[in-house]
């Protein structure tokens, strides 16, 4: 059973300004849900269709029908399970190799993205603030719980860049070939730039090290920037 | 200028069987009609809403408003360019090594592994039929224009792999660390499985080869399918 107007309130939530102004979002599907009781996030409403095979532990359960479910859901197959969360409360305590973002603007792209950081090891992904935001249902979605396990910040690149030490990777078109390249065993920070711009010019300057993942031979202009993390993060993690 | 049967038609081919039955399909955007009016592919109808920068030679132009074009587009975001393009008769032309696809649902996954093939210089894909339709809108969307470059066909897979010689590799969670493997220098053929159950049984028995892309320890299950092809191809490509 769920009343009208917690209905609008979950739809609410789509919305970037409604989440931050409510500090929570949208967890679905029964795998996130697993991954979000295993991780320290902390689950305000849980709403499921069905009893399912996890551990709720003291959590208060609302069961609703499978119509009720399809009426809060964003996607377009309601999948037994849908919880309000509440956003963490800002870190950075990670040490360690860090994904810095430029101005990534599809939803898709950013949850592949710290699903690969997550099997990568990269415990560290810092945005840009024009970057799609982190909690945006298509992004919770993509990272297939990856993102309960990865701190995800959002900052002024070029100040952030400006403290780093340490080589900066920048991918291009035109960088030097990755599988030629000395790949440094200690931490680094490693930045993918937007889908059509690429990195910014005022992020660029602040790179050390530009790299390329090489064409063989094709008319091919770009790689889609999730396949191009894939890529460099398997390098550098190996 | 548009006519409402045109609009009809042109609808209509966002179904797989109105596409077999007319024999034709979509290509939408301007950098896609680009790629496509520098390939072999046979275009029936040409919807521009602005001259663009295009050498359409002797090809008609059908000259249309953006009303117009948001009403035939599949786009949420119509981009001044569509086209109604003849389906190539099957061609099998193609030597060197086959990336097989074995029941990807996704059609976003299928152009992004489209545009990655055409990246690292495979020319052939060899797909079970229940994957998504090449000829799918958002299959050519992701594709970027690589769809106009590659040969993909449709087959029924056991049969083609007990055709093949030379080594098939296969993508497992738990086979050999690409990493440590040696790639074989001459023609290959790579399987990639479906997004939720992975390569199926059947095939399982045809593959000479089990490999896998390690997890840096996270909890992270599995690696989206267009992230895995980036990477395999990456390493059996250089």
């Amino acid at each position: 059973m769920i009343t009208r107007s917690q209905i609008k309130f979950i739809k609410s939530l789509s919305l970037k300004k409604n989440r931050y102004l409510h500090k929570c979002f949208i967890v679905e599907g029964e795998k996130n849900i697993l991954e979000l009781i295993n991780s320290e996030y902390e689950i305000l409403h849980l709403y499921l269709t069905e009893a399912i095979d996890i551990n709720t532990g003291s959590l208060q359960v609302n069961f609703i029908s499978k119509n009720e479910l399809a009426r809060i859901s964003c996607l377009t197959s309601p999948n037994k399970a849908l919880a309000v969360v509440k956003i963490p409360a800002l870190k950075d305590l990670s040490t360690g190799s860090v994904l810095v973002l430029d101005s990534i603007s599809d939803p898709g792209n950013l949850g592949t993205i710290i699903r690969l950081c997550d099997w990568f090891g990269v415990k560290k992904v810092v945005c840009s603030e024009d970057t799609v935001d982190v909690y945006n249902p298509k992004v919770v979605q993509a990272s297939m719980g990856s993102i309960f396990r990865l701190d995800v910040l959002y900052s002024d690149l070029e100040k952030y860049l400006k403290e780093v030490e340490g080589p900066v990777f920048g991918s291009f078109i035109n960088g030097e070939d990755i599988k030629k390249l000395n790949i440094p065993s200690s931490d680094f920070h490693l930045i993918l730039g937007n889908e059509s711009s690429g990195i910014s010019k005022k992020i660029e300057k602040l790179i050390t090290n530009r790299i390329s993942i090489t064409n063989k031979g094709s008319r091919a202009e770009s790689l889609n920037v999730a396949t191009a993390a894939a890529i460099l993060l398997y390098e550098f993690c190996n």
